[in-house]
Formats: structure tokens, C-alpha cells, sequence
């Protein structure tokens, strides 16, 4: 089971190290036969080089965490993909590391640094309030990523995010449904600290319904339940569930993370309420699966991709020394499929 | 940004460091104020005690690392959330590692293993044919786990596996639907090497045809397109909107993962065909959205949350010695949903 060294390579083809040596570095000076029979001897025992076995024991000492809060997420699943790699390419491992519902991730993080390999933090998803002073006590680079949940109070310096404008795309949403004739639009959200997304979102939602002067009703902003965990579809299903039962008025349901959204579909056709005829859904995020639903789920669009490699630039860059914190922001895109009508 | 030490809380409190340590530990010799004190500065500052620390630092060289083959595998994703937090159990850190599609998951743990941290690696998915040589020279403990394409040649003690019976499933899958009256089946799958899992199925699929004196035919077993991602929703899609332009007798599509299914359930929606009444379409893996689309889908739900805790318990018993290499079989369950029906 051990490895096999040069040192056995060389043994095996009767020559010396130096010459095994020779043939790795496609030095001329080596006969052709021995140089192949040396090679071959490697590739069947599959032996790994010394130099390579050295670059990766630099490695070692290589490796950054990414948080993530939020746990059935489909778009954090696809962006970590994204970020995995990202980190190949840089010679990095990729450490994962689940944050529970009430657990802390800044307390996780400053615990996780501990680990002398980690050279940086991205944080996915997430709120940050009333942890400025951790953050200040993380001595590693870290990036928020598609958490923006940060209160305007902190210092910019402090940290650095890449997003979208959480409150931006939730009113175009919002407002796009406004447009297409619905006045009483459900919203499905988290009730969380007033800078998390889900928080941000809802403000967009309410911000657009006062602009197009349209009363924000209590009874349709429809908070997910604490004792179901967060964002699944679960929680999307169970809540639709409940305010069918009351019958309130509504000609669409808007859910801030497609995974509610397609929860919400269940209990919709457990109903008997077609989509989009009886009642249009709509998600936030554009995961991959909202495309493949029956109707496809309208939604925003966030650049998962782009956001993933944005930040894992940001962060080795911040590695490197070669950039400061910095914030960027991207479109999302607002995608119209089967699942809304014009009423 | 600096993190503060033992001697920093000390001269915050103006006590010496062996007071604050008798604080930390709950000594009772030392003046309740004081020992208040001190536990309300520590925990003002964050501070985290040395001991912690040290636990912490050990960990430093325990990490095992998950390499997944098949990258859009809902499935898979929510296995290595339940493997995580086994890990964080035990105070390992988990090292994700994505196979790429014609990487040799193999190679990648070789170079992997040459991270001295890490202990033990689980294989999720993949297949291992060609590989026995270079899985004899890992030498940290590792688990196959829902892999079990292993060539029946290889020697039992080489590895450790956790799994389902895919062709014995595959066989319950196809039995179900025949005895629904189908007889014109179709079924997704991905052409890879004889062990691989989706082969295991498709010969899961064959032999219940046979059994039922059904002949197989060569015209209803689609294989994914090698250009479009295994195991996604696109790919699922692609085939079943080839195989429609065909217009071959067929009253129920069979694909060997419900991300496939899924994807196929799109693009029967777009020829026009209702899911059942026209066409009865079922999955493999009991993945959770699975239970959530329009209409649910019916399956072989895989317990992967318990063959992610086996995998764990039984990667972390090979590393503390206390086992030698075993194989777990667990059995799925046929899971009858809206998307199939008797004809």
C-alpha cells in the first residue's frame, strides 16, 4: 500500500536515481529505450514525482473555508461548485463548512482560523448584524458573498461583498407582477434581522407597491416558519399551505428564493389552484431547477457564476496583498417563464 | 486586527495570567469579582482560551476529503451535507474535491493524499474499473460510497463500500411500472463502463423485461449525450426531446436519476404530453425536489442520509483502527407519486 519512490523506479530499471532523474526532466542526455522503459515503469506504478509531491506539500498549508449559511439552498450548492473551482485552479483546497440555524458564522470563522492552512473566508449567505467587532478580530481576508446583509453602519473597510441589490431586484420583481395587473401579491419571506436579504427583499417588495400606490397589507406578507428550516421548499409548502386556508384574496405568490417557490407549487396544485390561470408564482435567485419545473418558475436571475468567480478573485487577490476591501455589485436579471401571467 | 492573548486579558484586568487561567477553568481559588471579571473581558474581546486553541490546532492536521463525480447531483449534494456534519462531529474539517468529468477520481486522491492532514478520503459516485493498482497505493482509509460499480474482480479487502443494490432496484423500478400494465418502457441512462451504477441499472431494467418475457429493445434505451453534462437536468431534457421526434411506442420513461427525470418531465411538457395520462415518467434517488414538482415523481428513494452517516461512522472506525474494510448494502424504497399510473 506505501508509495513507490525513485528510488524503487530506479531499482526496477536497473538504473541509477540520477538517471530516472534524467528521464523526468526530459533531459537529452539519455538513451531513448531507457528513457521509455523508465517512463513506463512510472506510468504503471503510477508514481508521482518528487517536484510534484513537493508542490503539493506546499499546498498543505493552502486552504480556504467557505460558510454557508443557509442549508437547502440550491444556488449556494451551485456556486460552491463554482468556487471549488476556482480553487483548483489557484492550488487551494476548498474547506466546507455548514453553519446551523443558530449557530453564530462569525463565531465559526474565528474558530476555523485556528487552522494556520486557512488563507482566507468566504462567507455565503448570511447576516452580520451586531458582529462588527468579530469581523474586526478576523486576521485572515474574507469576502461576503451574496450576503450584502451588512448594516450600513459598519465600516466599509471592514469587509469586503459581492452581490446584487437585494432591495432593487425584489422591487423589479415586484413591480413587474405590479405591471402585469396583480394588486394583491403575496410575498413569502423570512422574518430575520432588518439587513438580511431576506429582509431587504421584502422591503423592495413594499417599496414597489408604494410606488405604484398600492396598499402593503399585513395578511399577504407571509413569514416562513421558524420550526421548518429556512429557505427550503418545505417551508415555501407549509406556508402556502396555511394562507390558502385562510382564503384571502391574491392572484400571485412571490417567494424569495425559487426553493420556496417551487414548495409554494406543491401546496398551489395540492389545492387545485392551477399556475399560472389561478394564481401566478414567482421566485428570486434563478436556480437551475426553476427552468425545469412544470410551468418554469419566473424569477430573478442572480449571476451565480459571475458572482462565485468575483469573489474568489477578490479574495486571492486580497491574499496577495493586491487589492483592498472592495464591494462589488451585480444585475441580477429579471426571467419571465411560464409560471406568471398578465391578468 | 490581531487576536488577543491570555496576557492581554490579564492586563485588561489587572490580574496576573495564572488568576486568569484559574478563571478559565473554574478554580475555586480566586475571588468571585474578580473571576466575573475576567470572564465578562474574555468574552467582551472574543477571546478564545488557549486549550481551545490547542484542541483547535491538532485539528489543524485532520481533515478527510469528499471527491464527488457527477456534478449537478442534487442527490449528492445533500449527502455531503449530512457527511459534513459528521465531521464536525468528530472535529475533522471536510476537503470537498469535485471530480471533473474525465478526471480519474483515483489520480485525484493520490495527489490529494499527498496533503499530510488528510486521513481518510470518501469516494461519492464514480466508478472504479482499471483502478485496483492505484487504489492498492492509497494508504489512508477510504469508502466507496454509492459508487458500488467496483469490477467484481477486485479483491473485497482493497476497499470499504456503502450502497444501495442499483441493479436490484433498478429491477423493482421497471418491475412496478410493467405491472402497471407498461410495457413499452424507455429509459435514461448514461453509457459508461459495466460496473458503472448507471449500467448496473440498465441491467436492473433488462433483466425485469425479461423476467416478464418482454423483449428489450435497443430503440427505447436512450443514452445521455456525452456533450451535455451526466446526471443533469439538460441532459434528461436533450434525450427526451430527441427521443420524441422520433415517435416511438412508449407509455412510460424510466430515467436512471430524477434530475434526469425532471429534466425529461420538461420536455414532455413542451411536445404537449400530460405526465401521467399520456406518459408515465419515474426517477432514481428519491432526491427531495423529486417530491415537490408538478406532479411529484415517483422513484427509488436511496436512504442517503443513512448511507452518509454509515460511510462516515465507517471511514472514521478505519481510521481509529477499530475496522477493517467492510461493504454495507441498504435497501431503497420504491416511492409511488403522482407521475405514474396504470394503463
Amino acid at each position: 500500500m506505501s508509495e513507490i519512490t525513485i528510488k524503487d523506479v530506479a531499482r526496477i530499471c536497473g538504473v541509477g536515481v540520477s538517471t530516472v532523474s534524467r528521464a523526468l526532466n526530459n533531459h537529452p542526455d539519455i538513451n531513448p529505450e531507457t528513457r521509455d522503459k523508465i517512463l513506463s515503469v512510472i506510468k504503471e506504478n503510477n508514481y508521482i514525482p518528487n517536484n510534484s509531491a513537493r508542490n503539493l506539500k506546499r499546498q498543505d498549508a493552502k486552504a480556504i473555508a467557505v460558510l454557508v449559511k443557509g442549508i437547502d439552498n440550491s444556488f449556494f450548492n451551485e456556486m460552491i461548485k463554482d468556487m471549488e473551482a476556482e480553487c483548483k485552479k489557484k492550488k487551494y483546497s476548498l474547506v466546507l463548512h455548514h453553519v446551523g440555524f443558530m449557530e453564530d458564522q462569525v463565531d465559526a470563522a474565528l474558530e476555523l482560523v485556528k487552522e494556520k492552512r486557512l488563507r482566507g473566508i468566504v462567507f455565503l449567505g448570511g447576516y452580520f448584524e451586531n458582529n462588527e467587532k468579530k469581523l474586526e478580530q478576523l486576521h485572515v481576508p474574507f469576502v461576503l458573498s451574496t450576503a450584502g446583509a451588512v448594516p450600513t453602519s459598519y465600516s466599509r473597510n471592514l469587509y469586503s461583498s459581492v452581490c446584487v441589490d437585494d432591495e432593487k431586484e425584489s422591487y423589479k420583481m415586484t413591480d413587474y407582477l405590479i405591471r402585469q395587473g396583480h394588486h394583491n401579491i403575496a410575498i413569502i419571506y423570512e422574518k430575520g434581522m432588518t439587513e438580511s436579504i431576506s429582509m431587504l427583499r421584502l422591503r423592495g417588495y413594499q417599496r414597489a407597491l408604494s410606488d405604484h400606490g398600492i396598499p402593503v397589507r399585513e395578511e399577504l406578507m407571509l413569514a416562513t416558519r421558524p420550526d421548518i428550516k429556512d429557505f427550503s421548499l418545505e417551508n415555501g409548502y407549509a406556508v402556502t399551505k396555511d394562507f390558502l386556508q385562510k382564503k384571502i384574496e391574491c392572484t400571485a405568490i412571490y417567494a424569495i428564493s425559487d426553493i420556496m417557490a417551487i414548495g409554494a407549487g406543491k401546496a398551489l396544485a395540492e389545492e387545485g389552484l392551477r399556475v399560472p390561470e389561478d394564481m401566478s408564482l414567482a421566485g428570486f435567485d434563478g436556480v437551475n431547477i426553476g427552468g425545469y419545473v412544470n410551468p418554469s418558475l419566473t424569477t430573478i436571475k442572480q449571476p451565480g457564476e459571475k458572482i462565485a468567480q468575483e469573489t474568489m478573485k477578490l479574495l486571492f487577490d486580497m491574499i496577495l496583498k493586491k487589492a483592498e476591501c472592495q464591494h462589488k455589485i451585480f444585475d441580477g436579471e429579471l426571467v419571465v417563464r411560464g409560471s406568471t401571467r398578465c391578468i
